[in-house]
């Protein structure tokens, strides 16, 4: 049994480790921290974890917890782990980082999309941005990783395939990627915003320009295709809790049949383990949609083409709390440290719920 | 008073039309039509109406209804209108139809959206596709219009400002119209897709190409341009009973500022009743959300810019079964019988709801 | 025109007041007060009324607002009345108070419920508890109204023909009050508790015991009955932003029919313009549901008998803004003022929504 | 590992016992039939299985079904499994099975509850009714078990330590069951009642009396107090896919005390897995909340006391597919066929969904 941490667990991140971590066959929770729960019980906080563990949070000091673990998850949130890891790092420990603090390779490009100089940019060479699905051997080699974004991660898996080939020529400036989330991608802390009444039912076009995670999905598609993609997005809050649909629009020129670029994402993703292909006929479930993986760390693809247009529409759907952040960091533990993919992950979707 | 009739009152839009004409101050309903429900209680199908009306359906006879009303509301489904109108329209009487049999001018149309022949294609040009704060002046002299589809005048009013100016140059192929809409918008018929175990949390991409109401927003812009523009739409049905979010994606050349597109909306909207501008610098309805429309026959507007990708994110949201059908319906009649605009339809949103 | 005031006009029980006085008839708007918001848009609190108003929010200060109003709402928080009203009373306005602060008339009561002494017992007595379909003579007469609590009213209509009549024995210390609430009756302030991802798809026995609108439902059933009856509710929040729905579990001696308990319900209810009785053979809304009064002032009732366990299950369904506060004040106000009880409040619910 | 097979598995208590099983570290899924979908994938059905299994119904043939599994569950329409059991049962098959078929011990009540007559009444007192916190060594001894009704098993665990107690007089006439159940409940079928449109938002008090669980609960409570205990029961539909909470209303005579009914429940509910106490000072749940459970075979209870009204409200909360169906009947197998009770249900519940 490995021992692992989790430093930041009072947030829906580190809650959903927490609940995973529980349960994995091959790691041992070592301690959760938090700075404001530090000697509550942890279901106090996660009341799914009633009846689950006696557990209690730890504080974040790290000279109590570097010693503790031999792999740590950072959830903390966004600009505390750039702050905190390389001290932590120098105990030998290795790490899975959720935060975005370690995503980008450019340092510019923390100024671009977070407005921050980096303080640790000789660090980001040293984390590996960890898609299993893209570069499962990086991983396997890495001691520290970072987790994509939510929104990244299901435009990444649903962009990929057209972006790695080179048969059909895509339009690398019109990369449309509309985005639709749920609530517990913005974390737990009330607001106006976030109050039940006024945010029940709507569409809420949060951040229909400048989405962090654009950075993500450029660095990516950049680097598979070999030249600069820009990508443009738009981030929906819409009435649900759990689930993403990245919807994106993609461009080409001359023709695409539906064997070719079913082609395309088969070679990708044939044997991928957390990537189901969906694009059926008939029934309600015909593409993807966040439904029906509430609870699981898949993500479903699928596309559709629309010849009148020259575009491909790429759909990616997931749990954003599984495979956008707490499963896939999971998967990315158990492959830095040599254990099967699936071990701790491999819980089908809940349907209907 | 006028004397108003509504054929096919039995679906949503028709009793949102009896919820409208029932309450308004210079029409009077003359009968409500249906097939399936003749002799049944109005409030027994929408049971909203109870203790509101005792009226009863009445069925489709065109003999029957014909003498009864001044003006007649058509809400059948898509291809009944086309087949029922002609000898209707012989009567005399005005029509407002909410099907979309007659809102595409040209008949090639119909085949690239419906796959149809059109039965009665001389009848096209006789009717007003009928926006009123695009061609308000058309529809007050017109004694036939076509109300236009949902999305499409969510979509049509959002975009309008942008094809209607010649200071910035639009990237006309590249329209994207990524539309998020209520259970409402498919109707009252039960089947799989829509019970609601099924159907509820889903993020749907039923219609990720070729939607219909595409070719109402290509034929409206590609008017107010002066050349051909071509829409790529894309549907999701998602988790919430009424309202419409139309998120647009629209691509420039050259330097746009915020303040010429502001004035691109305001020139065009300033004045209208039931277009609210909407672009605060704070709180949670500070760009156009359905939730804040529900209820009212507004359509909020507004727009972000994305300097970065040459885009301008244009946003349009309707209560789909107000703004999207029997609410714009009733402003045409008023326009087309010289009322107030608003009459009848100046209801203010519910909030929260 | 009589020229009303809103004090406390930023909640959501004063912001469905100002929706309903700025379509009314008869009433003009002379001020909305809010402490916190004073000077702001009315509509940048509540954003259904931007394209409504321009108005904007005043202070609370008694020497501003006694002279601009003929009548006064106070929809202050429980407690604010009870020290403002006394002195803004002096000046010879009428009021129609919302919260709770002078709806029981034994002071006894406030120490049973509220855990406090009133500060002003002798007020109590010169308020009329509002339900106008069992007090209407007396409402009509009043210059103090105070509105009942929305869960009270709920199982006040439904209980009230129960208590009333005398040919059926009814155990006055059996009354149980389950009652589903949505999230406005918690108001607009965010908490944990109303965090959206906390509060989505709850079903939370927030108040099992205790609830302080027991006493208000006791107070009048003891009053309709002449002898003391006890009630024994519980409220629970649950998944929606408007609506409740109060069961009422009755318990009788006897026999009783379907036929004699409908006409206790009819003999009372006959001829109210807000109360729907609701007890059909089919359909999905053959017994009450929040869901078809939603915008509307309707209190809809039904019943159904259990004669194998002696019970009577009584159903009162309204929209807790309406008829569970706003209105019902509005209704007041046009009794109080001797309009037509419908005036400003006949708008029919909405539906499917 | 156990050979076991789900016959009827394409409801939703069907697809969850799919999902358990395929899982499951003891037992091995032998078939799955439906009689409508044999021969189709099983993830046509449960959208959630793609990716899973490549499993496909067989049909229903007896011949073909009963030597393929050490144990059956039967997961068909109620009224089926009393036609089919018993010859499957002579081929000496254990049986676990989720209709109403064998729950009541009394043929005279399925006349009452079902209005019908048992065709096998004989076989009744063959099945053990199994809520394994109650009879738990029974269970283990049988071949044949019934899996209590969904709203049933969540008031048996709320109500059963106050009916098995002798300390405090509890009014057996006036038990009063308020149910609150979710969509999932109803099954897969569509209608006019389950359109989402017409679904989404109720509160539908569709079984208000008469509701079939009221039987089972009966039966347990009248078996544990040792005299006749009448139910009277109420169940609403409301707004969400998974859920059940049962508020049970109890009089008492006398005075009781927190601490002493604590330690009921305590005594009864102390060591069993699946049971969590929950009453909390502080916190949005600190009661019994549906919302917590989901995804878990947890049944949380809880109470409060109203002194005044000489009422205790006793709480059960749970996941109707799991603790009120498929996560229940995996338990009771796992007892009876000697595996550790958690086995392939020990998951946590999700938080936040």
């Amino acid at each position: 049994m490995v021992r692992v941490g989790v430093l930041g667990a009072s947030g829906y991140a580190g809650g959903e480790l927490l609940r995973l971590l529980l349960a994995h066959g091959k790691a041992e929770l070592a301690f959760a921290s938090s700075r404001r729960y530090a000697g509550e019980y942890l279901f106090r906080v996660h009341p799914n974890l009633r009846g689950v563990t006696e557990m209690q949070f730890v504080g974040n000091d790290i000279s109590k917890v570097s010693g503790g673990a031999d792999l740590i998850f950072t959830a903390l949130p966004h600009g505390q782990s750039m702050k905190f890891l390389p001290d932590l790092i120098k105990t030998g420990v290795k790490v899975v980082d959720l935060s975005a603090d370690f995503r980008l390779k450019d340092p510019a490009d923390y100024e671009t999309w977070y407005g921050l100089k980096h303080p640790a940019p000789d660090w980001l060479d040293k984390f590996v941005y960890a898609v299993p699905e893209l570069n499962k051997d990086e991983i396997k080699a890495a001691s520290l990783s970072a987790s994509p974004g939510c929104m990244a991660i299901a435009s990444i898996l649903a962009l990929a395939p057209l972006f790695k080939q080179k048969e059909v020529k895509i339009d690398k400036d019109h990369v449309v990627v509309d985005a639709k989330i749920a609530s517990s991608g913005a974390g737990g802390k009330p607001s106006l915003a976030t109050h039940f009444s006024e945010r029940y039912g709507v569409v809420r076009p949060y951040k229909p320009v400048g989405h962090r995670h654009s950075g993500e999905i450029e660095q990516v598609m950049s680097g598979l295709c070999g030249s600069k993609v820009t990508v443009s997005m738009s981030a929906h809050a819409i009435n649900m809790v759990r689930g993403i649909l990245s919807t994106c629009h993609v461009f080409y020129e001359g023709d695409v049949q539906n064997s070719g670029v079913w082609k395309m994402y088969r070679s990708l993703y044939g044997g991928q383990p957390f990537v189901r292909m969906v694009k059926d006929k008939q029934g309600p479930f015909r593409l993807p949609d966040p439904k029906v993986v509430v609870g699981s760390n898949f993500c479903d693809v699928g596309f559709e083409i629309d010849a009148r247009g020259h575009r491909i529409v790429a759909l990616g759907a997931i749990d954003n709390l599984l495979k956008g952040a707490a499963g896939n960091a999971v998967q990315v533990m158990n492959l830095m440290m040599g254990f099967d993919e699936r071990e701790g992950i491999a819980a089908a979707p809940l349907h209907p719920v």
